[in-house]
């Protein structure tokens, strides 16, 4: 199998670091539109089957021209989500398959933004699902840890654990803190507002997918391995709009426990208008010029792939799960914990980044063994679930199951 | 009087629809950066004694060569408060006098910026009032309406209304509310971050300057002409450093009555770094440039010079005395309150801009009829109070006092 990993930021080095301790590719090209940023990543590997290009992510025939260039068989893509849509073209133009982890972006309702969807998450993609299986290739969409791992975990309950479902749950928490910053966030800003401020989606059997206003529905949740109690929140996330897809369930949600102080921010980012990508006129050293607030938001905070050294704590990653077997109801939530102090130690990744880019990782290599196969617009709730899990712990990195 | 004016946002567009109204001056020169904001403010005089041009107020030597072109007395600083220093220099090397409303920029002190004074607002101003009194040449500084006005009121508290003062508070608060908008200053945000976030800055005959954290010692105000009681905390401002070199107090304050809505918004501001005005290098349409947070947040709030057809309400600036006369205590608050909906229809400005703007075309008018006369580098409570105060109430905008 050759590569081309998109994508040298934090998560896209860890995929390097990852990759490099398995045997199941040949190549991994690994392009950004910072050349040295590539070239970076692919030292971290130090494995001669990496090599390092510069791309504009944005450049659709381009990037297609790289992939054909050096004969990919796969586009991995870790950039954030303004590149889905270039990549996910780029892909199937040069007849190779794809892998992302994130999904193209939604477009709020114009009139009910808080009551009924617009455009969702991946629609512009799940909209070009037959081209790709006419061509017999796959796009496997959201194969990070949420959505990805998640979902995975979603389609293993559905199989194995329940008969019928109520409630699919995505619950994400951490007791993760960084020395020295009031506020540094754990993963991309760029991504965490957007998903943040959008207007959370809610799937019902009976209505359908619909929104609510963001921050809603606040519910403490328990998360394992000793990080405890944390508020949750619905937040707009793909594994809303995936898990329907293949896995009957009555309701299907998400929510993210990002603390009070962490929305305060975030609204107040919203209040300012500075969470806005509607680029406007500034004064900069090349003369006015027009920058997208958030872009400067997101170069303002620190490298959130940089701050493990100063990081301490575990992240969570989850899918609870209520229903009925046997006749019975039942409850559980499956989970994947990271420590940071393990990431680092092992990977030199913290450990929001590391879980993100651990999980594309293990997917390729159910691709490459054929353990996993498909073609067209798939979602990780496609495949067979049990393989991925225990590959997953081959790679030192178990997961857990509670029931509650 | 022929007079330089630079800077035509808000305020200047102010000060020249107000000078318009005057006699006492023969041409304006209404200079900016940005040549069709210069044209706009001209338009707005629509008197044929001002004139537009194009000027960088960062490059003293083209500004020293606009004022000997234009046979400029005066040179009238309505910039903020980055281009005090390049514009006072232009102003002493063309033999001009100079008048501004904000002074030369503090620096924190480097080991303890919350105790200890480091370099402090118009320090590098009164450095050089040597140079200025020898070349008989005067620099008004800080004649705004705080600085400015408030210690107007000072002075002539100290010489008609105390014999002895305790304590001389400026205290500034309003009841303005903008419709439709989240949170929209009332003045220039890159000012008002600077002195908001800043240490503030305190006097006490004892100890002399010293500094706390921002936001400090609240305190209810009750305000006049019915805004009422107004939550204020202490923010670095120009008085506390003017009063004291000329009126003999125990201490020097100044309260701002910002609400908590407010000042929850610029400590995110600041624990995000979005304060900042060190340059980030950020992608544009121009390719990656280097961009001050500060600036990026300024361009994407309103313009608050813009916002007087949505504004309501009023806002008040004034300076509180305690002490005692004819052995007796006496506390009194010197006060100048604007209502928008009369500085809009009298002046199509909004109000806090509208008063920052009256009181140099009211200074200007005792400097060109001699009855305000200096050399050197001079605050506001050097001069006669009492001529201003009257010729305040002669432009329209009469100013009260409330013995309590």
């Amino acid at each position: 199998m050759r590569i081309l990993l998109v994508g040298a930021g934090g998560v896209g080095t860890a995929i390097t670091r990852i990759a490099a301790r398995r045997e199941y590719f040949d190549h991994m090209v690994v392009a950004d539109y910072d050349l040295p940023r590539a070239k970076s990543a692919v030292a971290a590997a130090a494995d001669p089957r990496f090599t390092a290009a510069r791309i504009d992510a944005a450049d659709s025939a381009a990037v297609t021209a790289l992939l054909t260039e050096h004969e990919c068989d796969i586009l991995l893509n870790a950039t954030d989500p303004r590149f889905v849509l270039p990549l996910f073209d780029a892909a199937l133009a040069a007849g190779a398959d794809y892998l992302d982890m994130a999904m193209s972006m939604s477009k709020p309702h114009p009139d009910r933004p808080y009551e009924e969807v617009g455009v969702k998450l991946g629609d512009d993609q799940f909209a070009r699902a037959a081209e790709w299986a006419a061509k017999g290739r796959l796009a496997l969409v959201g194969m990070g840890v949420e959505p990805g791992l998640a979902d995975v975990f979603a389609r293993y309950a559905a199989d194995d654990l329940f008969d019928e479902i109520e409630e699919i749950g995505i619950r994400d928490g951490g007791n993760l803190t960084v020395d020295g910053y009031d506020f540094a966030p754990s993963f991309n800003i760029w991504t965490t507002i957007e998903e943040c401020l959008n207007p959370p989606v809610i799937y019902e059997k009976d209505r359908g997918w619909y929104t609510t206003e963001p921050f809603s529905e606040p519910e403490v949740f328990d998360f394992p391995d000793g990080i405890g109690p944390v508020e949750c929140v619905n937040v707009e996330h793909e594994e809303v709009v995936l898990v329907p897809r293949w896995i009957p369930a009555q309701r299907v949600t998400f929510k993210y426990g990002l603390g009070d102080d962490f929305i305060d921010k975030l609204k107040t980012l919203h209040a300012l208008g500075v969470d806005s990508t509607e680029p406007v006129a500034v004064r900069t050293d090349l003369g006015t010029a027009r920058v997208a607030p958030r872009d400067l938001v997101a170069a303002v905070l620190p490298d959130p792939a940089e701050l493990g050294d100063r990081m301490h704590g575990k992240t969570c990653a989850g899918t609870w799960v209520k229903g009925r077997k046997d006749g019975k109801p039942r409850e559980v939530y499956l989970y994947h914990v990271v420590d940071n102090q393990w990431s680092m130690s092992e990977y030199g990744s913290q450990a929001v980044v590391w879980q993100t880019a651990v999980n594309p990782v293990v997917a390729l290599e159910l691709l490459a063994s054929g353990k996993w196969q498909g073609a067209g617009v798939l979602g990780p709730e496609a495949f067979e679930p049990r393989p991925y899990l225990d590959l997953l712990v081959e790679y030192g990195s178990p997961w857990g199951m509670r029931e509650q």
